[in-house]
């Protein structure tokens, strides 16, 4: 098995943290984005999709999303458990997981992606160059507050977004938090059960991976 | 158990098809869409995303989500599997529908929402009126384009998406064609293995879900 990672990416690190939950390290090697090395024929031939993380198997197959990875690491490994411990557990997670990506990372994307200098060309990430929409960057804004406010609405009644545990839905929102963060889009002062909950999870030993 | 559903909506058809595979059939209410009857207190409490399909449990719980809601009947009613037989298979398929559904659906859904007449302030599905971008319909356009050229080559050398079963990627990567052809992005002539997939696909007495 080999992990194929970024160390100043977003994305590996919700692999990152939730493998450090787990007490697993994995021979890793870290890929080159900013020098387009995710570009490149090699890479291309494992993920097409030209992203990071992807989980090589010794099989010859490459797992290319992050929840994917993680619910095989799950299954391989099951303690803790980090993706619920039942049916409806895992399905409600699932959605928690879900709304933050579509609601949370996607919005913070369209507002660092669309406005970044040096990002002119690559407004989405993957294969296609894609030219910068102002009004999508300005979009982006709008929806991330919104979530950042969701999110603290959450968290006034529940220590954790899934609810009483730590799970993949924190990973991924914590990692949504800070992404918005190098977006400007830090989350105002006042919404402080979004900011109990951010200082409690940043203060775990994993949230450094 | 409950099944939200709203019969003209491309999102739910994916989990109709995934029961009618299974042989089951569920309780099932219709959602006013074209109402906006999902922007009803009583819909915005069991679902605050405003989206069909929602499966609501026994339990209270409610599962927003349409591969959520699909694992959860996996679960419960592992035959046919449609989701994978091991940890692998069951990544590999997660990946190939998460690429249908960034590449694909959401790509079409961009074609589609911002520029059809009727959806002016609903650029996005959910609660936040958003304005349409007439650029982000093209680059929709252009992402839908992409990916059924990348869907055929796929189909070229495979029966199925996954590879020689038919799986959960299928019905979403079929429900992604059938949404095409509405946002008039129907598949061109010349991508004759997507053709000859879309036809088996559509031939199985599930299609009519």
């Amino acid at each position: 098995m080999m992990l194929y990672d970024c160390s100043t990416a977003p994305s590996p690190r919700r692999v990152r943290i939730f493998l450090a939950e787990k007490g697993l390290t994995l021979p890793t090697v870290q890929v080159d984005l900013r020098g387009g090395e995710q570009f490149t024929p090699a890479f291309r031939a494992m993920n097409p999709g030209c992203t990071v993380p992807v989980l090589a198997l010794d099989s010859g197959a490459a797992i290319s999303d992050i929840i994917a990875i993680c619910r095989y690491i799950e299954e391989l490994h099951p303690e803790p458990a980090l993706m619920g411990r039942d049916a409806e557990e895992r399905a409600l997670i699932e959605c928690w997981v879900r709304r933050i990506e579509w609601d949370g990372i996607y919005a913070i994307q369209e507002a660092f992606r669309n406005s970044m200098p040096g990002l002119e060309h690559r407004a989405l990430p993957g294969p296609l160059p894609l030219e910068q929409i102002p009004a999508l960057a300005e979009r982006g804004r709008l929806r991330a507050r919104h979530f950042l406010a969701w999110l603290d609405t959450r968290l006034a009644d529940h220590a954790f977004v899934g609810g009483a545990a730590f799970t993949i839905a924190d990973i991924s929102a914590m990692v949504t938090v800070d992404f918005a963060a190098r977006a400007k889009l830090d989350p105002p002062e006042h919404l402080r059960h979004l900011r109990r909950w951010h200082q409690d999870v940043s203060s775990r030993p994993s949230a450094k991976a």
